[in-house]
């Protein structure tokens, strides 16, 4: 499995449908949220995302709306176990947690920061407040046998690891090479680039991503409005996308004077087809290109 | 007007039903809070009480389900106006809260906080966490004319309020008591005991009240661990309110063991009738008791 859930999809302020900012990521047993605004803990709850299996919680950046539901979170861990599960932190270096002893706190700094069975996360700058991060969530690739061509040519048993491990095997004398009878599916990808002004690294970093989550707080009409609060239109969102050449564009962070997203959402698909707007409780499963097979 | 609107009503954990304990209270035209749980804003927004109008808020005691959400909704109120209405919080020492340039902090402590056009709150202390209160609501006694008897009397115009100000009239060379024309409508009072173990003064401050909002986080088969966590049972918040001959109780901060709250109501009320258990969103309108009359 490989899931993103958005639990919160508002901007600075709640509204009755957009709880502030969270997402969760789910890949096979790893839990993980990608920020964690006030009321988070309930939002787990309500969209069926079990917050006791939650194996690491970053923080994009140091703004309350994005990270004030952590101690409530935390605390509801605490509380729900004698020996709660083990729970890696990476903060911005403004933002101090209580020291439970269950949790790891670590700064959140640019390059690879987090790493599981099959995927790393790293971070990169991004121009918003000071020590604003975004996140890249790339799973590792993977050796996939041509299992008709490697029976063929005499691959056997535990010559399948022998030939991973070496490189290559000799059958009756002949040695085949693991680029013989495999090829590489490169990993999924995906970007959440928190609260940013649009800047080139954010297009390097999403480069061919299967999703970008990024920042609309605006619509084109108030770019000056962005520009000056380092935040990002429903356009500069396409842009970025178009530009990275990404699979799919979801925009989030939608401000509550948007009550109707159509806006945003016309002014984004004009520039990027392949755009959607984040609800809260919205899944998207994150499935495996047919060009890579 | 004279409204409590509970905006949650869980212990300690939010549910999907109960959020974190905050409570409204409308008067006239004053908005007041007691306690502020994580994801109060929201609730605010939910059962439609306008926290742009929040006059003060009180919080019972320094546990982080009590208070999280203030630091939320004080910054909402910071983003929703240049010059937001000015808000006085009344903390127990624990709790730092950012200086808003809209906020005046008090500590708070045992006896009167708070008063505003018709009403004062004071604080009591109760045996929880260091630092806990609970806060009463009592309303100004009023001073009611027989009218009828009034002006049977001669009363008229300007004598009205003479007789207020100086307590007797002189009519047709006899004076006219304040006393023989009117009578005192004794204000009403509610009562909010935060989370507290049973103990004689909440009896002494409860004393008439029109409401009582009382904890029950465990119910009587749990007594043992309500006493060891310096909490209530069902049956000792309705042991207090009979023994206060309070009008109406409430229990509220249910532990989310409590999915079916008949067990709690059953225990009440075999000691206590005229008891409830919240819901988020529930609505009391205090009435004026009709044996003032």
């Amino acid at each position: 499995m490989f899931r993103i859930t958005f639990l919160g999809t508002s901007a600075s302020v709640p509204t009755l449908e957009r709880g502030l900012p969270s997402i969760a990521i789910k890949y096979e047993s790893q839990l993980l949220l990608w920020d964690c605004g006030e009321g988070t803990q309930r939002q787990l709850m309500k969209y069926k995302v079990g917050y006791g299996s939650i194996n690491a919680i970053f923080i994009t950046h140091p703004h309350l709306d994005h990270y004030l539901g952590l101690f409530g979170l935390l605390e509801t861990l605490k509380l729900s176990s004698p020996s709660p599960k083990p729970v890696q932190l990476f903060l911005p270096k403004a933002i101090e947690v209580r020291d439970y002893d269950f949790t790891k706190v670590s700064a959140v700094k640019k390059g690879k920061i987090f790493s599981a069975n099959g995927f790393t996360i790293h971070a990169f700058p991004v121009k918003h407040t000071k020590g604003s991060y975004g996140f890249v969530f790339q799973e590792n690739a993977k050796i996939k046998f041509n299992e008709k061509k490697a029976h063929d040519l005499g691959l056997e048993g535990k010559q399948f690891s022998q030939i991973q491990e070496r490189g290559f095997v000799k059958i009756k004398n002949k040695a085949i090479k693991l680029e013989d009878v495999s090829w590489v599916q490169s990993g999924r990808k995906i970007v959440y680039a928190g609260d940013c002004a649009p800047s080139s690294n954010i297009i390097e970093e999403a480069k061919d991503a299967d999703l970008l989550i990024y920042e609309s707080t605006f619509d084109s009409s108030l770019a000056t409005e962005a520009k000056e609060r380092f935040h990002s239109t429903a356009e500069d969102a396409a842009n970025i996308a178009k530009q990275a050449n990404v699979k799919k564009l979801i925009l989030t962070h939608i401000s509550p004077r948007y009550s109707d997203i159509d806006l945003l959402l016309s002014q984004a698909r004009k520039i990027f087809p392949k755009t959607d707007v984040a609800t809260d409780g919205m899944t998207i499963d994150i499935t495996q290109s047919k060009k890579d097979k």
